[in-house]
């Protein structure tokens, strides 16, 4: 039995997230099977390093999945970029130990979050940003940031309400640069709690606009209260940078 | 009466161009004209600097149009962007002299056309790029395209089959960058004819994987044979950068 990990590439706007949800095949993890299928004839089910919200992109998700079909990996390749849709790649494949799980593996995970900072509006990044038009205060953002860095309960930077596992991560950077007027946000951390990228994003957006005082971050990692943290920040400027094994 | 000069960006995927063609709404001309009679209640036509194909893209196509209407121009540029369509805005917006017309005044153009030159696809370029994935030789393609530089007729490199009007054209540069896998091709002159940059695109791709021979430019230039030329690249590579007055 061959165990095929993929490094993945897609434009999530289409799509529902990578987790496959019933038969409805709007997921990314449902494309992918598709050409498994026709590939291998066999229904296998592709692990992915974790699901990602609809809407986000990807620029290394991870998945594997295991087969006996002898096509070599090359061919393989070719193969998925030929009868995947053009918004899906498969940009590297390799074969890995029977015993890599791309999701009980991962040992960490960066993240990236675009804002078009301007007045004016993108055509071309539209699909990729979000447009935050008010003026923003970088250094008090990344102080902000700053108090992140760490291990933390981070319950209150995410959308659940309760959890039975363990809702404390560590971020162990989170910087933010500017390239004329887009602002990158880049999250690297051994796990990420559901929509956390995008609630910590809104947050420091809001410090560093004015409405939200910095002191807001001790606040809600202590009292792990989501309500008073910032707005979810839009799906569509978060990308899946890379998974670490 | 004012007359309002335009920059607008777009992305062309889902327009048959610049130009009306009639009251299909599907050109760029006439959102923008929607919204100039949103704000005017008249119909008032605009002028741009030139037709741009169906599936082109533009980072700074000009055009104007007069109006009695005393909109300060900030809050003009604000209703534009907020009634456009996402997919086009306008950059800059200014009051120009009465005589100021945007293609009898335009001097020089610059266009770009990118070619994704790898085996693997682009998933956040695939709308804005063509992919070529044959190996490419760029300092041969750069001494043929050296050679187009100047004042030739290029009629051999357009889509017209006769023409009544000159089809003399200079260019002044045209340069071949790569940067990743992504080649970057960059047009200047004053002015372009019919799908030139596209037909002198794929005439260089060919010349660069061996297709076709260097000799091949001088040929078409003075033959003035289409069918000598290469392949028209597709559309949803090339943008009008910017238009000079």
């Amino acid at each position: 039995m061959r165990n095929i990990k993929l490094t993945i590439e897609y434009d999530g706007k289409r799509y529902l997230g990578w987790q496959r949800l019933g038969d409805n095949d709007k997921t990314i993890q449902e494309k992918v099977e598709g050409v498994i299928k026709l590939l291998t004839s066999e229904d296998i089910e592709i692990v992915g390093s974790g699901r990602t919200d609809a809407g986000t992109h990807a620029r290394g998700q991870v998945a594997n999945f295991k087969t006996t079909h002898d096509m070599p990996l090359a061919e393989m390749q070719q193969f998925f970029n030929r009868y995947l849709p053009q918004d899906i790649v498969v940009n590297q494949i390799e074969e890995v130990p029977d015993r890599f799980h791309a999701r009980y593996h991962a040992k960490g995970k960066q993240y990236s979050y675009y804002v078009w900072n301007d007045l004016i509006p993108t055509v071309f990044e539209r699909s990729r940003s979000f447009h935050y038009p008010q003026t923003l205060d970088l250094e008090k953002m990344q102080t902000a940031a700053d108090q992140l860095i760490g291990t933390h309960d981070f319950i209150g930077f995410s959308a659940l309400k309760k959890s039975k596992k363990s809702t404390t991560r560590t971020i162990e950077s989170l910087t933010i640069t500017q390239e004329g007027q887009m602002i990158h946000f880049t999250f690297k951390g051994n796990g990420f709690l559901h929509k956390m990228v995008r609630i910590i994003t809104g947050t420091l957006l809001a410090i560093g606009s004015g409405e939200l005082d910095e002191g807001i971050i001790q606040h809600v990692l202590t009292e792990k209260v989501r309500q008073a943290a910032g707005e979810t920040v839009p799906a569509h400027g978060l990308f899946l940078d890379e998974v670490d094994y």
